[in-house]
């Protein structure tokens, strides 16, 4: 099972409602943040998630909306004891942002802090899951994630019997891709495996509308995505480099996705009562299933 | 009138009821702040006050709890299209670490920041007021800061009506601390005016008990004070390099302070219900007018 948590759905600027930008992954004993904006270590707390347990944070862009909660959340975690490593991973120059970044004042950690800097075509492969980068168009180095889980793999038992196989360890050799000798018949993994493709989830940062999207973005389950502006502003948004809703819908229609949630709103929307309705209308034209983003809302992926 | 808020009122690290440090002052066209936290522009907003209205911010020392609100800020500013400068001031390395800060990742400013390096002895003079640095014991470099609202000086009418003075120019040279000559007499700005002192508000930031405090809080209208810990802490306190709400009262006392507030309350006495009292219970056995921190508390002095 997949949690998805969103820690913060604004633009560059809080507002009441929402904090900036971040969004939280659980995935077996891995929580992982995609990007780490202001205020995320306390929304964390308000939300009731371990903090402390945070195993890697994927940072989209250096622009400080999408960073400048990484000092804080460190600082916390080292007051509090921290042993196990934290993986922070990022585009061109992540190392020297963040190495310059970490040192600002008087404050060191004892638990070991390892930063990669990422780039499209790299893979960060963990245990059932990897996290693919992709570049996306936001005027700096910007990269969106794919997080792809497993394939999942288990034996037809009825197709595994009808080779006299049961529970024998060579099960375990097919699952591991090789074949095996049962009875004096060669078994090929295909023989008795199903497969059945991992959960696949997106999220853009900070970007415009580009087709590189779709490309990495082709049936994901969940497609987050930057939905800045609404339609009448594509002008507006693709100066400030950021996509519309309807711009995002067209995305994910385009990449067969099963589900997409709009996300970084621009202060605008929100200012007034129902504002942000409109963004959601705009995408809804083009692709059904499309959902508002919200501070705490969280997905449930099985 | 001079209004202070509190932004952030817990210690390292933030609660579910406490954002991290920040105290915001209001004097006439002047909006201050000391200290800011992580998501001390989101309080702002909450608070409803008016984030781009900042004029000057001074920071206690380079702890993250107490700096990492400022980039966002800082961008926030620039977002929003500000052309003010803005004033930041703080101990030792503060112009070194500032530049470091500011320039972690892509974003610039327009707007002028001026950042200045203070230190005890030093004065920064605003109109109707000054701010004095005064040295803390935090085992980096760290400054308390005293804002003192100048002194009130206006004329006694009667005795003006004495030497034939109503409301003449002379008046003004007199408050200007000139002597006059009028009808023949010479007149001295003791024979009419009348003074009266300024409010006086310290604010400690992080500090162990030191005696540097009662010196610079002497009369005090309000003192600001850490408070880390409570009394039976007192050596942990001191390993930390802070305070117990004891040690502030005593300071509070010997300086003949007319109000304490008790800040920057460490996150152990948050996690139950009611905790937080033995440090109100604490201070007051020392120091009667005692009031513990909370965030949003208003305090407003005429």
């Amino acid at each position: 099972m997949i949690n998805i948590i969103f820690l913060g759905t604004t633009s560059g600027v809080p507002t009441r409602a929402r904090n900036l930008p971040s969004v939280f992954l659980r995935y077996g004993k891995e929580r992982i943040l995609f990007d780490c904006g202001e205020g995320t270590q306390r929304q964390l707390m308000i939300k009731n998630l371990k903090f402390m347990k945070i195993t890697r944070i994927f940072i989209s862009h250096w622009h400080a909306d999408h960073f400048a909660g990484l000092l804080g959340l460190v600082q916390t975690m080292e007051l509090e004891g921290r042993k196990e490593p934290l993986f922070i991973y990022g585009p061109h120059k992540t190392n020297e942002f963040f190495e310059q970044y970490i040192s600002v004042g008087y404050f060191d950690h004892d638990f070991e802090i390892s930063v990669q800097t990422l780039d499209e075509g790299d893979v960060v492969k963990c245990e059932g899951y990897k996290v693919t980068p992709f570049r996306v168009e936001h005027g700096i180095p910007a990269l969106g994630y794919v997080f792809h889980e497993d394939e999942k793999v288990r034996a037809d038992m009825k197709k595994a019997a009808a080779f006299g196989l049961s529970t024998s360890p060579k099960i375990g050799k097919l699952k591991a891709g090789k074949e095996v000798v049962h009875n004096g018949k060669t078994v090929k993994p295909e023989d008795i495996l199903m497969r059945s493709p991992g959960k696949k989830i997106v999220y853009t940062g900070d970007t415009r509308q580009t087709s590189n999207i779709v490309k990495f973005s082709e049936g994901a389950d969940l497609l987050i995505s930057d939905s800045t502006f609404s339609a009448d502003f594509e002008k507006r948004a693709h100066g400030f480099k950021h996509m519309t809703s309807k711009q995002a819908a067209e995305i994910a229609k385009k990449a067969n996705v099963k589900k997409l949630v709009l996300t970084h709103i621009s202060r605008r929307y929100q200012e007034t009562k129902g504002g942000e309705k409109v963004l959601l209308d705009d995408a809804k034209k083009i692709f059904k299933n499309a959902v508002l983003a919200e501070d705490f809302m969280e997905i449930e992926l099985k």
